[in-house]
């Protein structure tokens, strides 16, 4: 199969000239990486549409930021027959039925929170079920954390005692009885798990939620046309929302997935579009649950499997870690020739598709773009939801996951795979030579304190001493607003470890990072003197990946556990931050709110669209922190964003006299 | 308190010329009512912002109907950062991610959806957690209805012996555990309550939900960016979730109610604003829930809180019925001087405000006006928020309802309108001789059977000899696009009516048809000469007050009733037709996408913002007679409307051979 050479990069012409012979590209406006920026090429080359184009043609005027003021401004609302309206706070101009601009924005902020912590605990709920279904021997699957199964059990103030289908069946119980208790009735699993200090907090503000499905309904009824039109109390329906979403979905999610597939510890993973070798079968199971990708795992390191790919006429089979699906199984499984890598963030799935290297992409339940159809049928290969929750124009054969099948359903995918591939191999050109690099993937709770050699202490030391100035997590998937796909990212996270300020990257803007390389030791080259020597003392990477963006709820529970540490400073005191230079989706809102609960300085890019709401903006701007002690900040640049991280950082470091 | 005459109506100026000294006005484009028209001219005297006002003031180029294309044709989404974007169907223009405009319009309707369906079942929800609590014996609240409660629990398949208390505590924790259920497990709610035809149909189409809660985490989860984009599939998960809603929520909710409260059967009740004395102390419970209301009628209803208000200088102590919390209770409870009446719609709310008789305005989860606060401090009366759904900008105090504390929040309540009345009746210009009328209100399945006779034989006979051509379910709000309030809705039901179709009306479109006048039997002159005959026979009006939006499963479970009734005869294949003709919020959508499930003919205006989407525009008025017989019809004008409808109900006359 033909090499697609490198292409010069040449710099985007002037506006409005994207139509001429010699395709273009910017650095600036399509992506970070060199990977993808070659398979642009390909894609502009097929004429296919992309995300790069749709972003520019949204453009209005040929500006392809400009949009409708009212929409960027987000004081518009179309959900009942008297509007669509739009409001103007200016000028106290409401809505039909009376809505002022922030009673608006914030109500369509909360929707959009709904909407996140809605998938997030689909996703849990899938995790209990298939916990359930593997405690009682009917799946593929194996309790492989038994002595995290009793800590947890053990922290949801559960018995342990029992064999592990046991106390597996028992917390399984427990935390499905919490999940569907009343919004009225304190959940027991926030009770259990959040800081002392902030459920006092939560608590004073009436915030403190009850079980996750009331409270969705709560968020969702208070939406409603005529029911809460008032931005401060939507607001705060919205920390709530994230307080349960943090403590109940989050985290029950990511700590049972550890149970049943091993908690993450650091080791390297093969990264970027060059994983993609045409000449193998490769499977790529994409979205955030990693059942299928597992058990599609488990298959495809079996001879027989590689047998039949070769069979076949390809080189073997491999499973490819893509997105978040991919995140999640990076970060607890170790590499090896069956799986084999990791693609990179949702803005590389076209350029992925265009590879011409794909046979079959498992869409569960997010990160699936709609135009996933489209580039089957040029680059040949099988699109298959297995999640009832996804799917496309013109796909109608579909897998839903089902625990129970999931062994018969990964083999199913295989084959079609497999069959795919003697279609594919003599049908497509395929590239090859795409960049691979290595990231170190696996930081979690436990690696990290491992890695400290089981106390906090050394960690501790360091920030006290100020070798390490603060950490940040950075919890971000990735967008085109702005800049091109990650820029932004790499841009904000190399100024905060060049300013001895830790990262631990999370998400869709961990892959960034694990991408652009700064997920290896080495990269400690880009980091301060200080956070250097921290980083070599320890052997681990001046960024530290720690997931996926459910792992933000992991994230909390460590500052919980630093805040133990420390004898119980307030979380709003610590030196940390969060941060989301290129937050795209719902789950990203959700997780800001859940962080300005948390009492954390918050940094967002983009702008989000509450600009024309100057009431809600000052809220979540300033008055925030003197209501949970969380504030957001919002600057395009990244070393004014710095900027404020790192002053907020040094405020907290003053305030603790460190 | 001095008079104000009701003002001679002039036809509305030229556009633009609002703002001249005459305050002019126009049934077209403010009420049907003279009791609205007349309290418009004061709120315009007393320069309120006011929902007729602000709907002028949303039009572009001084055209109130004009609005932003894309926002009108449905097909502009900012759930991303990505964002926000405009599709357009004909140039094949997606959003960024790859969505469609069909896509896109029918997602946001999904949401809408939700969000009805939310506030649904979180009315369920409390009506349950009342019902538990009143067999405790923990609430002012009696099981009224002991034998609908032991019919209902036969129907769910439960056992029915026991105390009234052990049977509804039976009934409450199955009803629970089933909204409980994942959305991957059957509801045994539908499958004991729903016609086997239907659920066939349900079932083929893989649209039999699960539990409530998990149909909305299924459907709202879906609507995530790059979750879901294909709009017949979003198209199918919405018709899931009316199902879902349809029975769990409403039938559910509705007949627990009705165990609580009574089952509705035909009397009369004074309506109109003309209810509303000033010299009383007025206490207006609003919104969809009863029971705070109930609990206060109780305490009005004794004498000395008649001679507590007498003491503080009014005539007596007035709870007056109110929108859809007022419906609720007018429909199962007879009016006397302590229940004294019902208002009106939610367009009717400013106007009630600005009588200057309120004292005490109770806000429940649903249709309170965000502008309340303005209006309490202009006319002088307690705004109090009763849910913790419902919050006002300015307003921090709030009583949110507690069945377990219901008496002493009812009294709390009554003690504070008594309050305010000292200072209203001192401070403002009341106004009085405002029109009151008369309505038969309170038909329901069991006190139309009863009506008669005890079978539907009567009532299919007359649709058989065609004395009734057929029937009509009218469930709708009141809005503004296109026609004054109320304007249309009377329109097409005194057109249907005319050609002999019975009509049934529920929701804020039956407040509009009480106060227009066509529920009492007097109206039979409107009809044409066959129905005439039958209402005079049987004595009843040619419109049935039916309820509240809510009463929507109720008369799905009619419709299941009379198809059994006819020896299993489709849904579908029924003369009857569902229609909406003033449609106005998110209730209102997912009740249209329930009637499109249950296979009816569903007529809806305005028009849904979907038009830029054209085929989900096929998809809901076309080819949905292939999927579940169900079709929808949008028609701006009345008579062309009934034209549709008539023809529908036609055609199946013949099809039935009658």
């Amino acid at each position: 199969m033909p090499e697609i050479a490198f292409l010069v990069l040449k710099k985007k012409p002037e506006k409005g000239n994207h139509n001429g012979e010699t395709i273009t590209m910017d650095k600036e406006r399509i992506s970070y990486h060199e990977s993808v920026l070659n398979m642009y090429e390909r894609i502009k080359k097929d004429g296919m549409t992309n995300v790069w184009d749709r972003y520019e043609a949204q453009g209005m005027g040929g500006n392809p930021d400009k949009r409708c003021a009212f929409c960027m401004g987000g004081v518009r609302c179309d959900l009942c027959s008297n509007g669509p309206c739009r409001s103007d706070a200016a000028k106290d101009k409401r809505g039909v039925c009376g809505i002022t601009a922030d009673g608006m924005a914030m109500r369509m902020m909360l929707l959009r929170n709904v909407m996140g912590a809605s998938t997030y605990h689909y996703h849990t709920d899938q995790t209990i079920r298939t916990l359930k279904e593997t405690a009682r021997g009917n799946t593929p699957y194996t309790i492989r954390e038994p002595e995290k199964l009793r800590t947890f059990a053990s922290r949801l103030g559960l018995k342990t005692e029992g064999s592990d289908s046991e106390v597996a069946l028992r917390l399984c119980e427990f935390v499905e009885k919490e999940f569907n208790k009343p919004a009225y009735e304190p959940s027991q699993i926030v009770e259990f798990l959040a800081p002392p200090e902030r459920k006092e907090k939560w608590r004073a503000l009436d915030i403190f939620p009850g079980g996750i499905y009331g409270e969705m309904m709560l968020s969702t009824s208070s939406c409603l046309t005529n029911v809460d039109g008032y931005y401060a109390s939507l607001a705060l329906k919205a920390m709530r929302l994230g307080i349960a979403m943090g403590y109940q979905s989050q985290i029950v999610n990511e700590y049972c997935q550890d149970i049943l597939f091993g908690i993450p510890s650091p080791h390297t993973m093969r990264v970027d579009l060059g994983v993609l070798d045409p000449e193998y079968v490769n499977v790529l199971p994409n979205g955030h649950e990693p059942f299928i990708g597992f058990a599609m795992v488990q298959l495809a390191r079996k001879p027989e499997w590689q047998e039949k790919a070769k069979t076949a006429g390809a080189k073997g089979l491999r499973v490819i870690a893509s997105i978040e699906t991919g995140q999640e199984m990076i970060q607890r499984w170790e590499e090896d020739n069956a799986f084999y890598g990791f693609t990179g963030n949702w803005i590389s799935q076209e350029a992925v598709f265009a590879s011409g290297s794909v046979d079959l992409f498992a869409a569960d339940m997010n990160c699936s773009l709609p135009v996933a159809p489209l580039y089957a049928e040029k680059y040949n290969f099988k699109l298959m939801p297995v999640s009832e929750l996804v799917a496309f124009e013109g796909i109608e054969e579909r897998l839903n996951y089902n625990p129970t099948e999931a062994e018969k359903q990964a083999a199913q995918l295989l084959d079609m795979a497999i069959e795919n591939f003697k279609k594919r191999k003599s049908s497509i050109e395929s590239v090859s030579k795409l960049p691979m690099k290595e990231a170190v993937v696996g930081f979690s709770n436990e690696s990290i304190l491992a890695a400290l050699g089981g106390s906090f202490d050394p960690l501790l030391d360091a920030i006290k001493n100020g070798a390490i100035k603060g950490i940040v997590g950075m919890v971000s998937c990735t967008t085109l607003r702005d800049y091109g796909q990650d820029v932004h990212s790499v841009a904000v996270v190399k100024e905060l470890i060049k300013r001895n300020i830790l990262v631990l990257s999370l998400g869709c803007g961990n892959g960034a990072m694990q991408v652009a390389g700064l997920c290896i030791p080495e990269a400690r080259e880009f980091a301060g003197d200080s956070l250097k020597a921290v980083c070599k003392a320890l052997g681990i990477p001046p960024v530290l990946s720690f997931g996926t963006c459910t792992d933000t709820g992991r994230l909390a529970d460590l500052l919980g556990a630093i805040s133990g540490a420390l004898g119980g400073v307030p979380v709003p005191d610590l030196p940390v931050a969060a941060a989301a230079p290129e937050y795209m989706e719902q789950k990203a809102t959700i997780d800001a709110i859940f962080a300005l609960a948390l009492g954390l300085y918050t940094y967002v890019n983009p702008v989000p669209t509450v600009t024309g709401a100057p009431n809600l903006v000052k809220l979540l701007t300033e008055d925030c922190r003197e209501v949970t002690g969380g504030v957001m900040n919002v600057e395009k640049d990244a070393v004014k964003a710095v900027d404020g991280i790192e002053q907020h950082i040094m405020e907290k470091r003053k305030k603790l006299g460190i």
